[in-house]
């Protein structure tokens, strides 16, 4: 890996964003309906390579039952209102309806109520119930405290989600999570992130997951950057990891994990960029907030949201566009790549003459700043 | 090639855009009035190294006949407006007045409307009645069915044009589009394209075709990029087409198929620019969409901002600055390289010291960021 | 050093601001209580690394008490209002409330009452008396004439910062400053500065600083590139100059020469990024300028803003968002990285992996443009 | 010289603008009053490195009066408004109160009035009259028409000045200007202009001349990079033209030719780049346009805004900020750059540790991209 010299004695390499990128088709062409987008995880076979994040703009019971029939899976956050109000309507009525200068407090507030461990079992069921697979995200920092109430109520596929999640967590503590002795006691599928890195991701395979997000957690209105200074561009952090893929595959004589891009793609460009980098699926949520069915009501924001001591990221306004069906599978009414995700990508693959996705990580990139 | 990392395992080459260039002049100068500008593909010689885009926006049959008779050579989009009503001209004036964020959706219902094959010979015949060379353009999933109606109606020359377009279609279809048949048997000349690479454009010009079209078939609102993630940086990619006309020429002994650079091209600066990386010829839209007698009404759109399912470009507001006649050849009456098209080429070619195309293919450009 | 061509004969390396680099996390992450961010120069222990500029708009002798009690240094600029005024208040009051356009030629006119020595020792007893550890600052062309009087008054820290201070200061003069004799016979540690190469900090670590500023002296309103055209990026600078730390660490048998990182730094991040180069500490202004007890009410200005010849800085709105106590140590309202920048510091390390200072600025970086 | 691919078969260096790089601090200071900025070329000698643009909006006969008494030398244009008509000042007012819309046609008409001969010889009579230093502008295609009143006048120096000028134009015509023969018969020293290359820069001063201008003869408002597509970033061609100046100084002999950084300096901080990366002076007109006195009466053109067929620049408004002298010698009240131009040259040769522009010339750069 070519280093960069930023001063004496202190290198790094250059990162490239989705941004950066752009998708080289190949000499074939293909027919859009005869490519196949499908992608399986576990047991678990998805018509889409879309999993959809834990935010609760996005993802109620409701819509995660609606999602999963279109095809794709959304993951419910445990740590959101579902858990914390017998009826969170209200409050996230009242969410969207905040000024902005006034949302972030007012979310700190919201979001002090405790969680309730009955709800938590409630919100899976319900969305058991209706036959979709289920999904269901805690924290690493509550995992130890509520997992047990998680897989009693069935959940189909667990997510560990915070903005670093590390196999090896140093504390002082009396008992950190230690995620391997954890994974490999549960029955369930674990999809833990987020990480960046080559080597972070080696160990995070090596607990045992099924899958890694790539990233750091951050919605579209995540500001990781700014407050923290950490960063990694997304492109090269999903190449990077899909390495560490390929060598755990050989490592573990045949454990395929799958790498999920999570965050900041906003656009059907960006998720195809990012599995032409090598993410077996994405992990997206501000696309689908845009959605008539989705409870932030035009609005959108993450857990780092309303983090009592230091926020990093906003409640930002996405607006209201049509239907989750309509966003996801089209017909387009918009040229902007927020609508018609999945026959975009479609379109895409077909375009640069490729079939399936496994083949497509394969595809010519080339580094084209915009303008 | 130099491959820049973009991860591990996954690298790519950095592309270059027209504005990220600059052009260099040489040690000589020339008096404008000794330049020559005129360009040949087959038979057929131009005073202008300039094709109109295939847009409703912009050529008419009345439109085609005024630039052939001012020294270009207009392509008429036999699936647009033409060949789908008696008179468009009611509908082009609807198309010009909606608002913005409805313009799309009423687009997609116009269009909506079926091709009359008669339609496509009755409007080829006007433009050649006029004595002008006559050029119309077919998306390739309906050059099988329509080629024949043209043909007949004595277009002499075939545009078959798509957002990308390659010489090994994969469908599962019954009769996908052979290119190499279908282009041995035609009488005419045929450009094809868009395409954006050495090999893409190598097989194209195995083809048979006269000439090839650089780009992603986008005119100034395209969303190519957005949508569906696909992105050639322009400069690049006119010089890696190029180098396949080389090739293509020494393998074929001496077959030279022209290289149009076509999207992206709206001051005077690109055009010189796209012809100083190797183009033959340029193929524009939005410029001429400016003008008084364009059918578009001051703006702008193009066949992939109606399509049904994924719309992929938007209808842009471009103004009207001229006739069509100053808008090629002046006298220019603003600063910004939209008038006087022509005139200002000739000025870049006598200032950096070149009086033919051919060898201004070869003068030196610098890498110049804007600012 | 990489050196890239700009001509013929002329080259110069790439410079790196703190803007294009982004912090990776490590494999292993940590509790943030349990990370240290102290840090100590000479006998003087803070539990902050963060000094806070000599810029009237932050410190005044109230401010700069409160400060230490948070466990931060400010430094009080004894060229500035405090020293001139034996009631500044009102002036800081007007300044605050001036216009845009007229606030430099007020600045001029304001600064421009002579400086009474006696309120040099006046203002640093007032700060001495509260207990706190006491730094003040003057310029390198006021040095001789006026330390005597901090000296005699009991200041702890002596700064001496200029835009550019060098080791070799070459004048026709009588007695220019000679740096490393005052040093010498000086008996309180010396911080001195700005400089951004590893020659120039090499040259002002033997004079006998106990620190060196690397930055040229401007607060957030500085206009030094665009007046001087003088810039060194700062991540660049910062490697370069603690490169010079260890070169002469070596060279001295042992001497630790501390290096803040001095201006530009506005968000939490930036602190992070900073001390990840490879600082011991940060100097900042503007962050605190927007505290609610901030002299300059909501604006923040430099020395550099009222030069009577040729001013380089503005007098620019910052806006109050909370207390010094809650833009130090939160709780942070907002996510924009201007609040509870120590909370966020220890976060940034605690996700990164690393438990105090010194270590973290090895942490791994990522050149990783905006966007 | 690093080339970097664009495509295959084609590639280009990346050139460098003034804006992307910063000069670096050597290890020494000085004393801004002890440094020099005399300039001297042939027999003149000027107390500021400064050459102000032939543009109307800036140099009348007044203004060329003032500039040269301040230490500067101003050019006028002698295909401009004061040889066009007995009384510009009506017309310079109406330039000025034009619309933007408007101003471009209306420019075009005014200047469409013919060259009065004898309006030459008495404007430049007027200029040295005052005993100041005379220097005169005319473009390469009116020279040989005109030159003899030139002289006659008594200009004292000659300037020959268009958008690119070469020692080699190639013509059909009776006579193009031979530039080597007309400056081996003129008795006085002619800067000439513009160019970009070492090459053309190389064949320039071989015909003899005093100095060679840098750019392409654009003011603030130009447009060459958009109508034209032509551009070499600037402190890329100051390199390579300072490259050739060392080369001809050994192939002749011991010849010195000049070169003058020629567009786009609006900032004090632009000049001082432009001197370190090898210019022995700059010609600039937008700061001055701002003074008081500019008979631009707060607007800003030059000769390319009046193209009859192909304008190539706008008129811009600059605004007026102070009189000439305040601009060139302070006191500024302004942290923009704008005012005490030539203070801020010497503070900042004296903060870098250089006493005169010979060595400045060699001081450290950084590339430093904007943010």
């Amino acid at each position: 890996m070519t280093q960069m010299e930023i001063g004496r004695g202190k290198s790094g390499r250059r990162g490239y964003g989705l941004d950066e990128i752009g998708i080289v088709p190949s000499r074939r062409t293909r027919d859009p309906e005869e490519v196949s987008i499908a992608w399986q995880i576990d047991a678990y076979r998805f018509e889409l390579p879309l999993v959809i994040c834990p935010m609760d703009s996005v993802v109620s019971p409701a819509t995660a039952i609606q999602i999963g029939q279109l095809g794709g899976l959304a993951v419910l956050d445990l740590e959101g209102l579902w858990t914390r109000y017998e009826d969170p309507e209200p409050l996230l009525a009242e969410a969207a309806s905040l000024d902005d200068a006034a949302a972030t407090r007012r979310l700190q507030q919201i979001y002090a109520e405790p969680i309730k461990e009955d709800l938590i079992g409630r919100r899976i069921e319900q969305i058991r119930s209706s036959g979709v697979t289920t999904a269901a995200r805690l924290s690493p920092q509550r995992t130890a405290q509520y997992h047990k109430a998680v897989i009693d109520a069935g959940a189909d596929i667990f997510v560990i989600r915070g903005t670093t999640v590390s196999a090896e967590h140093v504390s002082g503590r009396a008992e950190p999570l230690n995620l391997k002795q954890f994974i490999y006691e549960l029955d369930v599928p674990v999809i833990v992130g987020g990480c960046a890195t080559y080597t972070a991701a080696l160990h995070l395979m090596r607990t045992g997951a099924a899958g890694v997000l790539v990233g750091f957690g951050g919605g579209s209105g995540h500001t990781t950057r700014t407050v923290l200074g950490v960063a990694v561009p997304m492109a090269t952090a999903i190449a990077d990891v899909a390495a560490a893929r390929r060598e755990y595959l050989d490592e573990s004589g045949g454990r395929y994990v799958h790498v999920l891009a999570d965050g900041g793609m906003t656009r059907s460009g960006d998720i195809a960029k990012a599995l032409a980098c090598g993410a077996d699926a994405v992990m997206v949520g501000s696309p689908l907030a845009r959605g008539s069915e989705a409870p932030g009501r035009g609005h959108h924001w993450g857990s780092e949201a309303h983090h009592l001591e230091l926020p990093r990221g906003a409640r930002v306004r996405v607006g209201t566009i049509g239907s989750i069906e309509q966003i996801l599978h089209g017909p387009s009414t918009t040229a902007d790549g927020s609508m018609n995700l999945m026959g975009a990508l479609r379109r895409t693959m077909a375009t640069a003459g490729y079939s399936d996705l496994k083949e497509f990580q394969r595809v010519e990139v080339v580094i084209a700043p915009q303008g």
